[in-house]
């Protein structure tokens, strides 16, 4: 749950003006991100459905387990609140809500087959529409960009704290349950460390374990936590002790890379261009390891959002849109490193949102 | 990740089995949790597409992206690895591995509209089959069965922790992060803590926020853990300083509701008279607050995963389900009293997997 938002009336009104356009007669908003964009209650669905209804012709109506009706105060009025009981599973609830529509968009991304199936048997023709709200969620606000910039500034906070704290003979398990204590107790609703230690950091998403920190390993700290509803994603490294030459050099190269990267990401490039800009400078060094993954990804109400920056995106870059940035070397049993930063795209060179340097920490052990 | 598990070769020949019997030419599984119990090893999927195909006739394939390769190590020989690249989002190599098949099984609460439209678009023609891999997840092992005993005994200690060191002005926020880091550090790769002072309690799904711990709060202790791969769920209640009548009252009240629930939770008996045995109690005392949410649900890979005890759920319990019993009452204004535990059903009374009493804790104040 992330508070209200005074915008949530602006933010129907310009789904609307979407569905209208794109001459559906309604869409059916289900994720828990597009929800809290467009009510200011972010649901806990688990199994349940929960789904936001905006017709072309005015209207709508929000459906929601009984179980969580104490959130319906903070959602805009024009939302016919329609609750549903335990005997029921939501789907004759939004039936009703969807009454006199036959084209109906949907989050092709969140829909499930069995909710679709069941929607196509009550005569609607679905149409993948997921472009709407992520379309809207992609330019951040104001607002949006200060509530991102406050998530990031306790990331740093805490990528700080993870190595100023860290020492020889350190559990991986124990020390990343601490960075995401630090992050809750600073009011993160949603905290994710990912630090790996020495030959573990080769797999950027292996999991910490009983790995215990040694003189000479590398440590590659992913750290993200969601503050009032946005999140903010950083990695920084270091080594315990002094750098081996492969640490300094992988760093060197990541570091150019990110930089290469983030000069491209700009309105109006594309988002494969930042990938190839961060690929090109990766794979310049093989001997040093590989290139596993893209070059970032949109962040806000999710920590993942689309564009991702993949070589398969053409999509376009758009003023508002806020990016990891997120290059990384990867070799197998020596250690992997990473940079990422969120930046703020604009028309000129992306403001970044994170002021902590990319310095290579050298843990003191 | 949960290593590789022992049996993944005999739950592939059930899995291929059970596709013959509906005759099904293949399944495609999807869900994190499915991949887990078929493989060992849990996807961190996030936008990115993994699936395992297994074949009516003999074979499989498991569909990973690049940067996972490196847990195919653990994933059973039969199935063929086909690893893709950034430039694809998976869907080809899934097409390519179900080649020859014609009608497919889906698991229909995971796979999402999107992906459901490309495989028909393929010419497959899709069946709802989750079915079939929560059907062999819902009865435990007995190896499965210690791993959930052990989760709930990490809980436990969480719980009593977490009541220990409580004192008045707590931050509701802050004691959510220390039980949470607690479990990390204990080995959890999942971790949740849901608890509520007061008021706040009495929304089973709110959120911890900057409420500070009073005198005459109840206090509504919700833990979850994984660990090793497998859940473990439990609700304790307290009171900062003595409890008042209404706290009294409703810890009775849900007591009884417990009780009742847990001894229909037998073998042979439907999910939905597990619910009804609750709600029954819970709503005989209507001056102490609402029966918000259903008896339980099942917990193993997942810590939702059917059946769920809900009234409108015919689904027949069978001998090695876990499920947890978890009435609650809830007065707005006021606050709320849970009471949950987890049990194994058997054909006789079910098997308490947590030692802990259900005591209404008394914190010093």
């Amino acid at each position: 749950m992330s508070g209200a938002s005074p915008d949530a009336e602006a933010r129907l009104a310009r789904v609307r003006e979407r569905v209208r356009k794109d001459e559906l007669d309604a869409v059916v908003v289900t994720s828990d991100e597009s929800i809290a964009y467009l009510t200011g209650f972010r649901p806990l669905q688990l199994e349940r459905l929960f789904a936001v209804v905006v017709g072309a012709a005015g209207g709508g109506a929000v459906i929601v387990p009984r179980l969580d009706e104490g959130h319906l105060e903070a959602v805009p009025a024009e939302l016919e609140p329609r609750v549903y009981d335990a005997g029921s599973n939501g789907l004759p609830e939004l039936v009703e809500a969807l009454a006199g529509a036959r084209i109906v968009g949907v989050e092709e991304d969140h829909l499930t087959f069995a909710r679709s199936r069941a929607l196509l048997g009550h005569g609607f023709d679905l149409r993948p529409a997921g472009a709407i709200p992520l379309g809207l969620r992609g330019r951040k606000d104001a607002a949006e960009v200060e509530r991102i910039r406050a998530a990031c500034s306790v990331v740093e906070e805490v990528v700080q704290m993870t190595f100023a704290t860290m020492r020889e003979g350190d559990v991986e398990r124990v020390v990343n349950a601490r960075a995401e204590g630090w992050l809750r107790e600073r009011g993160a609703t949603g905290a994710h460390a990912l630090i790996l230690f020495g030959e573990n950091a080769a797999n950027p998403h292996g999991s910490p374990g009983d790995r215990v920190l040694a003189r000479g390993d590398v440590v590659c700290a992913d750290i993200s936590a969601c503050l009032d509803g946005y999140w903010g994603d950083m990695t920084r490294c270091a080594t315990a002790g002094s750098p081996s030459p492969w640490a300094l050099a992988a760093w060197e190269v990541v570091r150019r890379a990110q930089q290469e990267a983030t000069v491209v990401a700009v309105a109006g490039r594309r988002a494969q261009e930042v990938d190839a800009a961060q690929r090109r400078v990766i794979e310049s060094a093989p001997e040093l390891g590989r290139c596993l993954h893209g070059a970032g990804h949109a962040i806000g109400l999710a920590v993942h959002e689309p564009p991702f920056l993949v070589p398969s995106s053409g999509a376009i870059l758009e003023e508002g849109m806020i990016l990891t940035i997120e290059p990384g070397i990867y070799e197998r049993g020596i250690g992997g490193i990473r940079l990422e930063d969120d930046v703020l795209v604009r028309t000129g060179a992306p403001e970044l949102l994170s002021l902590l340097p990319l310095d290579l920490v050298e843990v003191p052990v």
